[in-house]
């Protein structure tokens, strides 16, 4: 430990180890931030923008307004990604298969609305049957990596891997390829933009820049990308997670979950524009949440002018609308 | 940065060090769970799996559905577990033995009411008395562990032989051998299984599949072991537990739970299923909370068609019946 | 990793490295608590431990039940504690003394009530005058500890110093030598007991095993100290503390506080029991929160038979009593 | 274990290794503080601190109390500051650019209030028209660090070169010097104050030592610089952050927010004082949250004798008047 070549010591004066930042995440990191040149923040900034704003002038048919609901099958990949294989933890997302799953699809079809499903590669390896039923019953199965794992930790090589696997692992099982994509965690890499170009998508809901779509820069070159946007506001996950490991608690009622959806709907509604709800089976799915959905869909159900889409179809019309 | 020597370069592609999964817990772990083989993750899944619906079609004397209440006596092996001593923290525990066990034993009694108690074998060791007068008023004693220790941290020597000291230590005490265990904090290890076999019990009451009974499948293979699911949404814990050394508070009302544990059991109620609730004596036996616990069980006995039963009548009532 | 020297195997077994508890604290630790004998479990939970009820018949007066309000003057000793002289942090607590304080003693003579302020050595040394005023206004002034220290992690020799001057300290700015003591954090370590029993102290208010008031056992010896035992449900910080370095926010709604605090009284209030309640004047003492606080008060003393009293005075009334 | 060579046992008599305090930040730590002679935490306390009061005896013409409203316009900072240069990050705060500010500015303009927004330097490079907006819409833009990073990390070096960086660069784009400061996280350092006073500041807004105005005290000596004190209590942030990589979430609901301000409001009536309210376009400017801050304001306006105002005209007002 005392020594060290003397190369290496020239290196280090060079480059003198900085701090590591308390909470850093994601491509970058290196030196504090307050030490960076405007090139480089600049830069960082710069990377992946949002571009001119999609939002059509009506939505299809005259509608006042769009709701895209969908929901993220992670399943037992919420644990595996951690490279956990506890099988009380692993039970916990088998629940999103055996009951969240179809208890969704059920009330979907009881009000006659059509979703998108973000599965996992591995999560559809799993449960084809699945898939399958969720596309004969009209909604959308889009990707969303491929077991859940953190693209900012994946080098450019690895993250074209798991993404084209997870591409033609959904292309085979839903039967046809999936035109857009949800990164997991919503962990959007340097890298992910130029890898959703070459898999030539329609759209990405991983970003969290507006409300209403947009269209996607890639270092400031307009790239016809829908991003349709998201935000931890509008996802079961914050309120109602669970992690023994950490703090993390379902702490907030349903009723008050309730509460911010219906809010989020009603600025959508004022405003005329989207509103993008993410859900995951294994949360949303259990008897006491499940019933705040169906009371936000009543809700929504009678206001009139709102059009039920799937993110796929969302993006098609603000592309070819806008 | 840029150049590395050619030695290093080749042992770091022999060998690249992975990145530490962030929560990595339970048995498993080592390289990213995104460079897994198939074999692997379908292997994970497959160790332990809900088998067929042990969901019966009636419950007992015709009743629509059936409430499962348990209370898990963790008491001062909840400091103990984590190698403390400190009298300050064993003291929070010490309460659920001395005011919380008799304050559920007089609100069972008053209401007429059985249920489930899950005792570490320690616990029962330092509250005999308590055992035997919950065995007396016609409750139900269960394994819980010996010390609350974390399964998955444990080898499968290690866990055997906690597992019968515990059964010999509940047996001895509560007059009867156990029928039924709840893994410690549901840390269901990927030897739990077996062990449970080994000993040959009815039932678990760990895991989270469903909401209804299911069989428990042992690498695919049906064991005929009923696992009567639980879930963090219907504990106590989850909402009103406290500890100083982490940011893990009890942030949410008594009412906003209750209004939670009754949402679930109207959603079996609905289902005409399982409502299975988790407490603890040292949490929900305090004053501003067994409260919502009286109010909670008035209203369920208010409903027509509840059949209050022990985890063990219930999962007896669905092996022979399904 | 598969194949080890056999002098390393031979010495694994002798002594294997257990592995870390997540959350050890206090005294005590080492190997891993499910390996550990009777013997040491049992003389853990012996140490301190609850002895005979204090609870008396009645309490003073005919009263039907007693209410003990207390506020713990942390100020800068919060932050000071963690080694931390953060000017931003210190004006956190400073506040405790500027606003809080005064506020809440303008409350309770509105009120005419009389309540206990716990100290800590350095806040009486910063605030003299601060507490000359509250034994003035008829209020208790006991220790809680030097600087707010964490005591289980302090060495017998050092526990008894910071004690004995923390005592010397807060007698000669009260003008009368204190005859109780809330640890800091209630981190109550397994030498406090006999500190507080050479300092010849009335009582403790820092552990949990019982909302009523009851006789320590040392090592299972009745000592004559009484408990006014306390609990993080009655305490203002779980529900309204804020960390910026941590997870820990002030998550709960003043009103749900309210609710929590009043379950709390009501339970008393029905058992003929004992209520008490700790706050923080840097907690409490915002407009937010006094506006519970009063509102709190103003329902407590609508009900009939309710005696407020300094922890001073509950404590001599049961020692007497019992 | 038990032998060292005796170089290194000298050494450790000399400096013996404190153990690491768990929270320590800031400037200061070292040695436990139970440890430190009372020179050291007094010398602590006093480097800043509140002085005189500042509230005047009335407000601006006759007004009862007063509002200031103010947005911390962190945006794309609240990442990069971490060393992350993730997109998905860096969308969550170019939300606040492309949708907060501006829905912000149309509230504020429908209601025709002034308020203060506290910039990073660098954020107003990234978006210099948002600050010209700012301005020319009437309201105060000030000073918010160079790219929100921690000061208390900072040698007074860097900490200088920084300030004066975002002075300069907002006395630019705004096109008129700031006169206000509110430090990043409001994490006010040893040596922010004299810098403050080197760059001839009229106040600073990072202080929670009162809920009125007051003059900051330098180590004892008045300085003439108004302080606006803030409070977690009073901002959007605590209530409704999220932050994936911790435990953070946006636990409570905008409805218990509104709780929250408004009695922190009407406290300030009650007393005839200021409510100063701290709010980030890239949190409050969502839907659901733009929506409490309109019923607020609703509220606010509803009362007679409220002066709003922005920071520079409380703080001169204050500075002119007490």
């Amino acid at each position: 430990m005392r020594r060290r070549s003397s190369a290496a010591a020239v290196a280090s004066k060079r480059a003198p180890a900085p701090p590591a930042p308390l909470h850093a995440t994601g491509n970058g990191a290196g030196d504090p931030a307050w030490a960076w040149e405007e090139r480089r923040w600049r830069g960082a900034v710069n990377k992946v923008r949002a571009g001119r704003s999609l939002k059509p002038a009506r939505w299809k048919n005259g509608a006042r307004m769009c709701v895209a609901l969908s929901f993220d099958s992670d399943h037992e990949t919420s644990t595996l990604r951690e490279g956990s294989t506890s099988p009380g933890r692993l039970a916990q997302g088998e629940y999103g298969a055996r009951v969240g799953v179809p208890r969704i699809l059920e009330l979907l079809r009881r009000h006659d609305l059509r979703a998108s499903f973000f599965v996992p590669g591995v999560v559809a390896a799993l449960h084809p049957d699945e898939q399958r039923r969720v596309v004969a019953e009209g909604h959308e199965v889009a990707m969303h990596g491929w077991i859940h794992e953190g693209t900012s930790e994946l080098t450019e090589v690895v993250e074209r891997d798991l993404m084209r696997r997870a591409f033609d692992t959904l292309a085979k099982i839903a039967g046809r390829p999936p035109v857009g994509v949800r990164v997991p965690s919503w962990d959007f890499s340097a890298t992910t933009l130029p890898l959703i170009r070459e898999l030539g998508l329609l759209y990405d809901s991983s970003l969290m820049a507006d409300d209403e779509p947009y269209e996607l820069l890639d270092d400031g070159v307009a790239t016809g990308i829908v991003e349709l946007p998201v935000e931890w506001i509008k996802d079961d996950a914050p309120y109602l997670g669970m992690n023994r490991a950490t703090a993390i608690r379902p702490y907030t009622a349903p009723s008050a979950v309730l509460e911010i959806f219906r809010a989020e709907f009603e600025g959508a509604l004022a405003e005329g524009g989207l509103f993008v709800l993410t859900m995951h089976p294994h949360i949303i799915g259990h008897r006491s949440r499940i019933a705040i959905l169906e009371e936000l869909i009543r809700y929504m159900k009678g206001m009139p002018g709102v059009w039920f889409a799937t993110h796929a179809e969302v993006a098609r019309y603000c592309k070819a609308t806008a």
